[in-house]
């Protein structure tokens, strides 16, 4: 049996759609990818692939703005309307769509959506409303509009569903925390599965074998420790502020901290509604924070090429928290590490900052390979350390829109 | 020139006074230590030693509830009156009182305090209500009681006035940190240099040669990096409430959580005053967190001889928090570590706790002789590691009293 696969990926700018060509149990195949991106930063901009080539590349998307919801209309018109993509003619092509949803609560593992379950979701934006709405407005659209397929949610967080109770608790009233579900989560999950098998492979191991420290370094960033093939520690928490800068984020800071900010931070940010309650505290660290704050850019390219001294600082800052995690994840894997992986935007690109990570871990066995460290990433994955180090340094082109497809295409719950 | 130095520790149920004979620019000599603890839980109780021999034990103190500040005159009157004490012998055979204060903003060092000076005491509240202003009420009497004497503030930060720009900076606005005083100060510094000179003397290195990872485990408890001597990075931020758990406190957890936590966590406490802005947020996560909110006792002794689930899972958890920092710091160091150091009440009584540590830790070169770990500390600080592991482990029985008195006995500008 085959059918399409959409995996789609919206986030609070952007919109991402990859459709794929898939068989029941097997891994799938990718046909195309489409995403909108700047929703925050008028016009917004349409890119379209075919079978891995350009067939639309930075084309201004009409008009008025659009959000996530709009965005995906957009990017399923223009898969069904290329003649030259006849997997995809029209809706009816499509059989499953699964849907990135940051905060997936209590579930273990990627969840079947209908009309009845849906609002199992809306329940979950009680503890990401900065995160999940940007998913929920495709995933209402799909169920309403693609009647023939079946919605998946496949979780951010679900790979961290093995993390120990020693580690995910918080030292805080148990009663609360049960009765408000407040615990580490974690999230990137999709990626670190994405990133565990395809290591394992390099490696030559089972991914059930390997012991991994893998960082996903992009706008939101975050660290992982991978033990026998699960998640044991992840530096994002209860929601992804947690841990790591990133791009408009703080990452972990003193907890008092932000009543020591402004004196209204208590209170309701003007962009909540009636369902969404986001305090003005959860908005200026998850947006008007990071190295954006620091440096006035979002793009870690711009910062890791300067030595202007605010940049300098924010490179060093992010370097100095990431040996941190790393240090830190060392130890609770008690040293059992087959290799640091580093992935997502900045990991794949920037060598500068790997390069400055490694040096600060040579004191645990870690070695990059100069040239090779400076080359640009070809496969999925790839060997950077230096010859006879005790444990290896990877880079991988993590994919989370390839995982998502792959996990739905490989169970047989979510086909007919 | 020789005078009577008095150290006074108040802290949040309890105040300590020693006094020293003190000679110019030489180390002090313990006379006599005497404390009122209690004055939450009441009948407070006083206790006081001369010559390391108790004197009084266990004495209820009349009455009503007693504040810092009446301890304070209890302890003074209690060492006044003692006629085998002849050294106090009245208030002006004082000649310096040293005051630790938790909180000391971008003080470096400690600072002599007069009617004058008295105010900058005050602006350091806005950073740390629930700290500070247990120590001022002392101050205060002091000031006015002890016209003759000179007063001294000991700050808990201004050992880690040295920590680099891209460590104690957070990734936050900087206009708005500049401004509001927003960095990592970190505390427990008088007790860092303790420990560093002590075990700088034990490993026969000058103190600005040692690299130590440094444990201070109390009810408070943090961790620091210290490298040459100074301190490099520590666990605690802007306020102690970051970094390890401690009897009350929940450490560092997601920025966001108490949001999550209750909905009126932004407004006031009820604790607060005119003067003192303290938020339900700041006292839910220092007051109603740490080992007391998971297990029901703030004695951690309890807690590691137990095999009760919720004393396991608080005692796990510290592990992993404490091993977490010491695997961050070990590569903060770049590995050059000569010791790993126990400190505090729990680091210096808790065997079982310092095993399970270092066991984790084995990984680094950190390894423990099983029989010098469980003996009771006899000297200031002591070896403890297992022969020719690559680094030490030391236990020191800090002592924050000794510390500010040798401060301010060896610094000129305290003596008149």
């Amino acid at each position: 049996m085959k059918t399409i696969i959409l995996s789609v990926n919206a986030g609070s700018s952007s919109v991402k759609v990859s459709a794929y060509s898939a068989e029941r149990g097997a891994s799938p195949t990718q046909l195309a990818e489409c995403q909108v991106n700047g929703l925050t930063a008028l016009p917004p901009i349409l890119d379209y692939s075919r079978d891995g080539k350009p067939v639309i590349k930075g084309q201004k998307v009409d008009g008025k703005a659009v959000n996530q919801r709009d965005a995906f209309s957009i990017l399923l018109k223009t898969l069904i309307e290329d003649d030259e993509l006849p997997q995809v003619g029209g809706k009816d092509d499509i059989g499953i769509i699964c849907h990135r949803i940051v905060h997936g609560g209590d579930y273990t593992k990627p969840q079947l959506i209908t009309e009845d379950t849906y609002y199992h979701l809306e329940e979950l934006n009680d503890l990401a409303p900065l995160h999940n709405a940007n998913s929920l407005g495709i995933v209402q659209a799909c169920i309403r509009d693609l009647p023939e397929a079946r919605n998946v949610a496949c979780f951010d967080s679900h790979f961290h569903s093995t993390i120990p109770p020693h580690i995910r608790t918080y030292p805080i009233n148990p009663e609360i925390a049960r009765s408000n579900k407040l615990r580490k989560y974690g999230f990137h999950g999709i990626s670190y599965a994405f990133i565990t098998r395809e290591s394992a492979s390099l490696l030559g191991k089972r991914p059930d074998e390997v012991n991994l420290i893998a960082l996903h370094l992009g706008s939101g960033a975050s660290a992982c420790a991978i033990k026998g093939g699960k998640s044991w520690d992840t530096s994002m928490g209860l929601t992804p502020l947690a841990g790591l800068p990133g791009a408009t984020r703080s990452g972990s800071v003193d907890p008092s901290l932000v009543f020591h900010y402004a004196s209204d931070v208590g209170k309701l940010s003007p962009a909540s509604t009636k369902e969404l309650h986001i305090s003005r505290a959860e908005e200026i660290l998850n947006k008007e924070s990071g190295w954006k704050a620091l440096t006035g850019t979002t793009n870690f390219g711009t910062i890791a090429a300067s030595d202007e001294p605010a940049m300098r600082l924010a490179f060093d800052l992010f370097v100095d928290r990431i040996c941190g995690f790393v240090g830190s994840y060392y130890v609770s894997l008690q040293g059992r590490v087959d290799a640091l992986v580093f992935a997502g935007g900045i990991g794949e690109k920037s060598g500068r900052l790997r390069r400055a990570v490694v040096e600060q871990l040579e004191c645990l066995g870690f070695g990059l390979d100069g040239e090779t460290n400076r080359k640009k990433l070809e496969g999925v994955v790839e060997d950077i350390s230096r010859a006879n180090v005790k444990h290896k340094v990877l880079v991988c082109a993590t994919d989370e829109q390839f995982e998502m497809a792959r996990a739905c295409a490989e169970d047989d719950e979510f086909w007919p």
